[in-house]
C-alpha cells in the first residue's frame, strides 16, 4: 500500500517534523490526504516546493509517484457536490500509477446520463461509486455492470442526510448484489481498495 | 378520512368492545388494519361474520366499503417481500372507493422491468412507490414520472437496513424534487394521502 | 419539475462556473435554493444581475420564473423560526407559477390561531405545514382538514429537537391520516411535491 | 414514596423470597407494579391471596393501600392503546391515597374530544397526560390549562414511533411552558410525581 | 404561563420587529430567553433601555416582571459549569414572582456538599436539580427530599456525555421515583413548571 | 450475478409461487439464501428434491451449481461463533465456481494463529475476513497482506456490539488501507463482490 | 488470562465439539459463560458430569478452577435485577483464585445503605460496581474510595434505560474521577480486569 | 483523588474566580486541564505565573505537583493525531508522582511495531491504550500482557469513526478479556484509574 499520511486533525508542528523525516527519503514518493491550503501554507519553503498539491482533492505528492501499472478505474459521481471525493479518488490512483476516467454529476434523478455511459464504464476494471444524500447512484450502477463497484458516500446533503449516513447505510443494504463499501468520504480508500484489486497478489513491494 | 381501527397492540377484550360499539351503526363502514388472524378468530362469530378479512394486507372491512370516487394509484412495490405493505395499501384505496393497479417486483437492480412500466405508472393520478432495504426504487420512479410519489419504507432486509430506517431516510434524502414519504410499513396511511391528493377539497364528508 | 440548483456546498468557482453555462439559455428559467449572500456576492456582476434574489429564503430566480398555473397552496408555519422555511416554500411556489397565502406563527401552544384559520386553509388547494420543536401543528392541521397536508420539519430548537429531528419523527408517526413529509428545512421539496399534486399527470413538459 | 417492587425482570425464587420478607409486615402497604399474570401464578397461595391484583395495569397491593389523601389527578390518554399506562397510573394514585378521573381516547386527531373535557381537567391538581405515536396530545394540553401537566410517552406505534422515543423527545421538546416528562410506559412515576406535587413538603414520612 | 420569546435563532430584523410589537403593551411584562449580547445591542436604542437584562442567563425582562407570589424554589447545580441553567431557572422565577434559592457546585462527586444542603432544600415548595454529565445528583437528591424535585440536564462533559443526552436519559431512568424532567439545558422550563406546580389552579389569568 | 432468492421474510406460499416459477428452468442453477429449515419442509416434495441445502449456511442450490471458474478466496472467520456466516460465504463461492479455503477461530485475542495463516492467505486472489464484537481481525489481516480485504461484520456479542454494528463501523473506520465492506452478516455479498474482483469485465453473461 | 468459553450464540452441536476438546486435558480448568440449562442439558451425559454449574449467574467450572491467589474484590450491586451479573462476576474470581465479597440491593435511592458499607468495601483491593437504569451508584462509590472501581452497566429498566446504554454512558461520562467500565452485563469482564489490576506483572503463566 | 479543574465549558470570570480561590493555598497542588491559550492569556498576571502549562496536552500545575510515589505506567498511542490525549495522560500521571513511559505511532496497521514493545510494556505496572478510528489496538495489546489495559478511545478520525464512538464501542466489544475503558479523550481520567489501581488502598488521603 502506498506511504500516506492523513494531514486532516494534525497540528503544524508535528505536520512539520513529520513531513521532514520522511522527506529525507527521496527516492520514496509519499502520498499526502486532506491537507489544508493553510496546512501546506504552514511548511518551510523547501519543504512546499517538493509538494505537487491540487486543493479540490487536498491531495499532495510528495516526490513524485509511484511507476504506472496496467489497469484502469472509473470513478462516478452523483453530482457536482462530490467533486472532491471524486478527485481524492483519481489523485490517489494517478499516485499508485493507475489509470481513471471521473464522470461527474451522473445522478439516478436524471437516470439517461448514467445509461449513457454503462458501456464505457464497463470496459474498466473497477468503478468506484461516489453519491451522497440517498446514495442510489451506486446500486443502480452495480445492477448495470458486472465489474466490481466500491460505493463511496459522501457527507452532501442536509437534515436526514446526516452527514453521509444515509447514503452509506443505503449502500450498504443494496439490493443490488457484490458492491462494496468504504468510510464516508474515503475517496483514497477507493483508489487503495481498487489498487489491491487490480494488482493483489502480483504485489510483491510491502509499504508501511 | 375513513374510520379506521388499528389493531395491532390492542388487546382481546379491548377490541371487542371496541368493535362492537363500531358494529351498531351498520351503515358505517369501517376499516380495520394491521388485525392479526388470532385477533379476528377472537371476535364472536356475529362480528366476526361481517368482516371481509383479507390475510396478506392483515385488513377487515366491517359493513362493506365506501362508494367509488373516479381516480387511480399505482402501487409499485421493489420487490415481493413488500407485498404485504403493498396489499395494504391496494385494500385501503378499495376500501376509499378509489382503483388501484398493483406492480411488484419492480426493484432497480432490474432496472428494466421499472422502465417497461413508466407509461403505465404516468397514467395514473397518484403513484404508492414501495421499498425496503436501500429503498432506491421511489427517487428512481420520481426522476421519470411528474405526478405526485408517496414513498414508503418496508422494514425488510438486515443489518444497517435497521428496520426500514435505511429505507425511510434515503426516501427522504432523495435526490429526485418533490417526493413525500410516510412512516415505515405505513401502506394504510400512503392510500389515505393519495385520497386526499384525488379529492382533496372537494370532500365535503367530515370523519373522526 | 423546475431545473434548481442547490447552491448549499458546492464552492465558488464550481458555481460560477454552473451558473455561467445556465445563464446561456436565457428563456430557461432556474430556479436557485439555499444560496448564500456570500455566493451571490462572488458571482460575476453580469451573472448576479440578472438573478432577482431573496435573502430570508436564500432563492434567486435566474431569468425569471415560469408562466402562471391554476392552484393555491397555503404555507402554514408554526413559528417566526419558521420564517425562512416558509419563504423558501412561497418562493419556489412563485417560481413554478402556483399562488401561496403564508401564516406565520400559528403553533398548537396558542390553539386558536390556528383554528380561527381552518376555514381559508381548507380552500386551498393543498396545504404545507412547518413546525420545528414537537412538530405537533401539523398533526392537529390534517386532522381539521381534508386538502393533502405536506408536512416540513425544521431545526429549530434545542437539545432533544435534535435539529429537526424531533419534529420528523412525531410527523411521520402522527396519528392523523394520510399526512406526508418531507426532508428536514426542505421547503423547497414540499413546493414540487404540491405541484405534483396539482399539476400531476396534466404535466406534459420534462426537465432534469 | 410508596414501598413499591418493580417486578419485571424479576425471577421467580428471586421475587417470592422479596415478597415473603415484605409480607411479614402485616400493615405496611407495598405497591407492585409491573407484574405478570405468571409471576403472581407463582406465588405461594398464602401471599397471592394477600395481593389485590388488577391485570390491564399489572399492578397489586399487598396489605391494601395507604389512607386517603387530598387531591385530584385528571388521567388523560390520547388512545385505547394507551390503556394499560393509564391505569398503572390511577391505580397508583389509589394506592396513594389520591383521587383520579381517568379520561381514555381524547388525541388530537380528534380535537374536539380533548376540547369539551378542558374545563373538567382544569378542576383538578395535577393532569397526568399520556400518548404514544407523535405525542402531540400533552402540548396542545398544556397550552390550554394552567394546573401541572406530566406527560408520559407511551410505546404505541410502529416504524419511526421507536418504541415511544418519538414520543418522548416530542414532550421534552414541547412549545407549551412549563410540561414535565417522565420516562416511556411510567404511569408509575406519574403517581408519584403528582403526589409529590399535592403533598410536597408537607409529607413527613420516609419510605424507603 | 408569561409571554416569553425566545431569541435564539431569530434573525435580527424579525425580532426587532416582534419586540417592538411587544413594547407597545407598556403594563405587559414580557420574558426574553436565550438573548445574546448581539442580539441585544442590535435593538434601537430605547427598545433596548427598556429591558433589565442578565448576560450569564442572558434573559431580559422588558416592562419588569409580574407581581410577586408566594412559594420559594430551591434551585440546586452539580457543577460552576452548570451556572447558566441555574441562573437562567432563578431569573424566569424572579420574572414570574416567586422566590428563590440557588446553590452551586453541589455535585455527588463530593457528596457530603450536597447532604449538607437537604434540610434547606425540603423547606421550598419545589426543587430544579440541574446537572450535566453522568446526570446523577437529581437521582440522589430525589431519594433524599419529598417535594417534587424538576431534572433539568446540562449540556456540559464530552464524548458520551453527548451535549446533555447522557444525563437526561439517566434523569429519565432514575431509580428515585417520581421525579420529572425537562429538555436539556432548559432551565426557563423548569421554572415555568414549577410556577404550575405552585400556582397550578389557582391561577386565573390566561396567557398565550 | 447470480439468480439468487432471499428466503428470509418471505411467507410459505410466495415462497412456493416463486420457488415453483423458477424451478421450470431445469437448466438455470439458482442460490437459494436465508433459508430455515422451516422454509424448506413446508416446500412440496418435488420442489425440495431438487434444492441441495446445508443447515449451517441455510444456503440451498436448485438444480446445481455454476461451472467451475479460476481463482480462490480466502475466508477467514475470528470466532466459531461466526462459522454461519463463513460457511454462507463458502457455499456462495461454491455455488459460483470458485474454490475457496476457509479458516475459523483466528481472533486477534490469539494473535499468533493469524499471524502463522497470512503465507496461506496470501496466496489467494481475495481475503473474506468475518469478525463480530471489536470488528478488529480484519483490519489486522489488511494491515499484513497485499490482496484484497473484504470485511464482513458478524452480529455476534452483547452490549455495545449492537447486533455487529460495532463491527462494521470499526471495519469502516479501520486504520487499514484500501479494505472494503459488506452489510453485517452478509457472507453472500462478499462472494458475490469476491466474484465481480476475479472474473469482472471478462464475465459475459447477463442474469436477474 | 483464564481459559474461557462464551457459550452464549453457539449451536449445541458446535459447543459439544468445542467443549469435548476441552475436556480432554484434564489438568486445564475452564469456565464456560452464558451458559443456558438448554445447552447444559444438551451435552453428553459425562461432560455434563464434569462441570459444575450455578445457574443464576449461568457459568459454569469444567474441571474445577484455578489454584488460589491473594485479594479480595467488593461486588456491590445496586438492584436485586442485578443478580445475575453480580454472580458472574463473583463466580469468575472464584475461578481465577480471588477471593470476594457480595452486596445486593444498595442503590443510591436509599443512600444509606450504600454509605454503611463503604468501609468494607474500602477494605478490599477492588470494587466492581454493577448498575442497570441510571448507573448512579459507581458515580457516588468512587467518590467515597481510594480502591480501583470497574462500572458494570446492567440491561435492566424499560424505555430510555435502553438496554444498559443509559447506565453505560453515565458510567463513562461519570464526574467521580478515575472510573473504568466494561460492556454491559459484563461480570465476567470485570472479574477479569480486578484480576489483572491484584495480579499484573506477577503474573508468569501465558493462556490462550 | 488529585484536586483537578476541568477548564473547558468554563467562562473566563467564573475560572479566575474559581482558581483565585485555590491559589491562596500555596502548599496544595492542583491540575488544570483542557484549558485553552486563551484561557491561560485570561488570568492575571500572578496567577498565571503560579501556573506550569504544557500546550499540546493543555494541562496546567498550580502551585507544582503531588510527592512521588512507586510505580510505572506505559502511555502507547497508536497514531500521531492520539498525541494530545496521550500527553493528558502522562502530564497527570507526572502530577500525581508516577513515572511514564510513552510511546506514540504504534498502531495495529503497522503491527510489528507494537510486537516490538510488547516486552518494555509488561514490565510496567498498567498500560494506558489510546487509539482513534477503529480503537483496534488497545485489543491487540490486552490479548499480549498481563497487566491492567486501560482503553482510551480518542476522536480521531471521519464518518463512521463518529468523534470517536466507535473506538469507544470496539473497545468495550472487546474479544481480549479483561480490559477496561473511559470516556472519549479522557487521558486525565486513564491516569486517575492507573493512580487506583497502583496506589489503591494504601491511599490514605481524601480529596475532593
Amino acid at each position: 500500500m502506498p506511504e500516506a499520511v492523513l494531514c486532516e486533525g494534525k497540528d503544524g508542528a508535528a505536520l512539520v517534523h513529520l513531513l521532514a523525516q520522511l522527506a529525507e527519503h527521496v527516492d520514496n514518493p509519499v502520498l499526502l490526504t486532506r491537507m489544508s491550503l493553510g496546512q501546506l501554507d504552514g511548511l518551510p519553503v523547501e519543504l512546499k516546493k517538493s509538494i505537487d498539491y491540487e486543493p479540490v482533492s487536498r491531495t499532495g505528492f510528495l516526490h513524485g509517484k509511484r511507476p504506472p501499472v496496467k489497469g484502469e478505474v472509473a470513478v462516478v459521481a452523483a453530482g457536482t457536490s462530490d467533486n472532491g471525493v471524486a478527485l481524492e479518488a483519481a489523485r490517489t490512483l494517478e499516485f499508485l500509477g493507475l489509470s481513471s476516467v471521473v464522470m461527474v454529476d451522473v445522478g439516478v434523478a436524471g437516470l439517461w446520463r448514467l445509461l449513457d455511459r454503462i458501456e464505457r464504464i464497463s470496459s474498466c476494471d473497477v468503478a468506484i461509486a461516489i453519491a451522497g444524500m440517498d446514495g442510489a447512484m451506486p446500486t443502480v450502477l452495480a445492477g448495470l455492470v458486472a465489474i466490481p463497484v466500491i460505493g463511496v458516500p459522501v457527507s452532501t446533503g442536509y437534515g436526514v442526510a446526516a452527514q453521509g449516513g444515509t447514503a452509506l447505510n443505503a449502500m450498504l443494504a443494496s439490493c443490488s448484489q457484490g458492491m462494496v463499501v468504504t468510510n464516508i468520504n474515503n475517496g483514497y480508500g477507493a483508489a487503495c481498495a481498487a489498487f489491491r484489486m487490480i494488482i493483489g497478489k502480483n504485489w510483491k513491494q510491502t509499504n508501511e
